[in-house]
């Protein structure tokens, strides 16, 4: 038996978001708004609310993750700030939000959350905006 | 030399806090707000903002001294859920907030950012919480 047993995705989770791909730990998401390129990343653990939740290794691997995501938004958007945030007021699965913030984005600079309505993706942006990530995770489809 | 020379912390981040104490990697300040137990972690490096500035042992480092904060806050307030995020959009220097949320708390269950006023301690209360989460953190004075 593995961890992963027995997991699976957040209904509300996979309602505002799109499949990107698995990395190692994390199943990873795109947020359904194009105010923000804004990655989720949600460990495919059972019964994990807290970060303190996971054992100390899969910690040690969400923060490679997280890294990993934050970088490559980084580096395929050329934002001006990352925002990391494991919040789960809401939905009580962990997930960790990955947001690409730019000095021009509707909320900057405060927190999105909350702040400007979900703006739909052009299915052709979204499309592409997806497979670069992939591309530069190393996910496969 | 090492890779504490010439970090100092950032003037809002000291005006807004008070000390708790430091850990190996991070200066561990308690918000002034009295409305949610608040923690910052502010890694002791020059010239990091972003969480993938940090060099990968002081990563994984960061993501142990996070996960410590969290189980002193959950422990020793018995909250209902643990917020984390390194946001840094208003200032720059890297720090980590890690707060106790109760479903009683005046901004629940949104992020806690620009919600109510900060509310004063009153300075016996911030001084024997202060007292606790270092002695739980095994941080000495």
């Amino acid at each position: 038996m593995t961890s992963e047993d027995g997991w699976s995705l957040d209904l509300q989770l996979a309602r505002d978001t799109t499949t990107v791909g698995d990395l190692p730990l994390c199943q990873v998401r795109l947020i359904d708004d194009a105010n923000y390129p804004w990655l989720l990343l949600i460990p495919r653990r059972r019964n994990v609310s807290e970060i303190i939740d996971l054992k100390e290794g899969d910690r040690a691997q969400l923060m490679r993750e997280v890294a990993r995501a934050a970088d490559v938004l980084k580096t395929g958007t050329g934002c001006h700030k990352i925002n990391v945030a494991a919040l789960g007021n809401v939905v009580a699965q962990l997930h960790v939000h990955v947001i690409a913030r730019f000095h021009s984005d509707p909320a900057w600079p405060k927190p999105v959350w909350g702040f400007a309505p979900p703006q739909p993706y052009d299915d052709y942006v979204r499309t592409k905006l997806i497979a670069a990530i992939r591309e530069q995770l190393a996910i496969a489809k």
